[in-house]
């Protein structure tokens, strides 16, 4: 039996009796050979390999993929046997860094910091004494009411690490409760939250619903010290109307690591936005925890179990 | 009885029955209305304000300073029977928050990231796929093995946030053993455990014996991809050796936010050191929970119990 492992990532899983694993180009067809391959690992795959792969591979029973995200793998036109695991939950780590990285920075100035430093100025303004809660701005965590909207597995591990640091958490999803001790509020009452949150932290997904919701309205409602991260999806987020607020002053800053499109083309006016710091896609791009996920659900094929994070057909 | 409250910071401390505060410009002399006053606040005060207060206010008890380093009240001359207390604890939470902010900003390029976007540069070396754990580079906290050095209140508070994004972290102070369920090595052993070092972050006060230990041999100890953070004092560090580390490649990045002297001057070759982020002593600055700190070493005076963080004399 045989399982094919991408060559985009350094993979080692343990394999059951009698399994065995290859490596092939993710970004090309599958080769004759290897046809006869059970599981496929997906990550950084072309179309052309997934399409390749849906075509050829007539013994395939699983697919692994190590996104979280598997529109593509659905799209690709595979039999509706071939179950398809997500890599649900390999993200949320490097995820939650790289928010909390943007955030902090915000939070610290440390862009306007680097801008005196390269004027080499020792900026009174933006070091000494200083109140702990000035007027119009953010200037720590202790005490911001935080609101981080689409609250699935990378919200719910970095809501402890806001809270130790003294923000007030709260997520928002689509129904209402305590999730991972977190209070979370319905979607539909975010709006009439929003003049109460300091910090807009956004891992939404991209959806029909979601589409541009982080829109005039939204940034209208936050206060004009209020700070924007997103981490989701860059179709979330009506970028005209993002910029208008900052260059407007109708919010504190904002970081992004998504845009719409990506890469942001070169002439786009978003990149020069008042107080925006743009990453290029660099939250997650590595898998966490995929030998182990692998193994988990390679075994669990073989011994007839129930896969981790089947996605619905 | 009375207690003088400085004008450098907001204060609403509660006042046992029969006290008045009065507020005074930390900057100047005391005026001679209040040379009756029994205790001081102290915040950002000039040398000529404290020693005003240690020639003409024949009354006092007690100096409150809202600082953690009391070395210009000490050197004002006080009558010996005069109680300082320090503010130790008042900084914890902000340069902790600070330090977090800078070290995730070198794990996380956002310096470079600034630089692309300046550039409309969606990079593809900075986002994308990637390694977890490239040769040569510390690109996220999770399993680095971190050292804070000088392991006192702010070390210990940011020890556990360091180890809910996945690092390892070990304290080094003067004894070894195991402080807020950390683990901490004695200073002498420090030399030997650098080069298994990813981030070292210096907390360490200025004194005679760790002005510039954090020299040549300490940075050519580290491995090349070490990240060194810098919140404690800037005579801790040889900024020479820093330097020219950098320059060299020895070293993965560097964050600071105190240097020797300071401000640091304008022609000082520092500021344009490669992979360094220098931030102008932002890191505290604004004490939390002064008040409360304040009215429990008032009520501690007046009920003649101990005051809290009582400096040597």
């Amino acid at each position: 039996m045989k399982i094919l492992l991408p060559d985009t990532v350094d993979l080692d899983p343990e394999l059951p009796e009698g399994w065995e694993a290859v490596v092939v180009d993710a970004r090309e067809e599958i080769p004759a050979e290897h046809h006869d391959a059970e599981v496929l690992v997906v990550w950084g795959a072309s179309r052309r390999h997934l399409a390749s792969a849906a075509e050829h591979l007539s013994g395939l029973r699983c697919i692994q993929s190590l996104s979280a995200g598997v529109d593509g793998i659905l799209a690709a036109g595979f039999a509706p046997e071939v179950a398809i695991a997500t890599g649900a939950g390999l993200h949320s780590l490097t995820v939650s860094e790289h928010a909390l990285a943007l955030l902090l920075s915000l939070v610290r100035r440390l862009p306007e910091c680097r801008e005196a430093q390269k004027r080499h100025e020792w900026s009174s303004e933006l070091g000494g004494l200083q109140p702990l809660r000035p007027e119009g701005r953010l200037t720590t965590l202790l005490g911001a009411r935080v609101l981080i909207w689409g609250f699935g597995q990378i919200g719910q591990t970095l809501a402890p690490t806001l809270q130790a640091l003294g923000a007030e958490v709260r997520g928002a999803a689509r129904s209402a409760g305590t999730r991972a001790g977190i209070e979370v509020i319905a979607e539909e009452t975010v709006p009439s939250a929003l003049p109460e949150v300091d910090v807009l932290i956004n891992i939404l997904p991209a959806t029909e619903q979601t589409a541009g919701i982080v829109g005039r309205e939204v940034l209208a409602a936050l206060p004009d010290h209020a700070l924007l991260v997103n981490v989701g999806r860059g179709a979330t987020v009506d970028q005209t109307a993002l910029r208008e607020a900052l260059e407007a002053g109708a919010l504190g800053g904002a970081a992004i690591d998504v845009t719409d499109p990506e890469p942001l083309p070169r002439e786009d006016p978003l990149w020069d936005a008042p107080g925006l710091l743009i990453t290029p896609h660099a939250a997650g791009g590595r898998p966490v925890g995929a030998d182990e996920r692998i193994t988990r659900n390679l075994r669990a094929l073989v011994e007839g179990e129930e896969l981790l994070h089947v996605a619905a057909r």
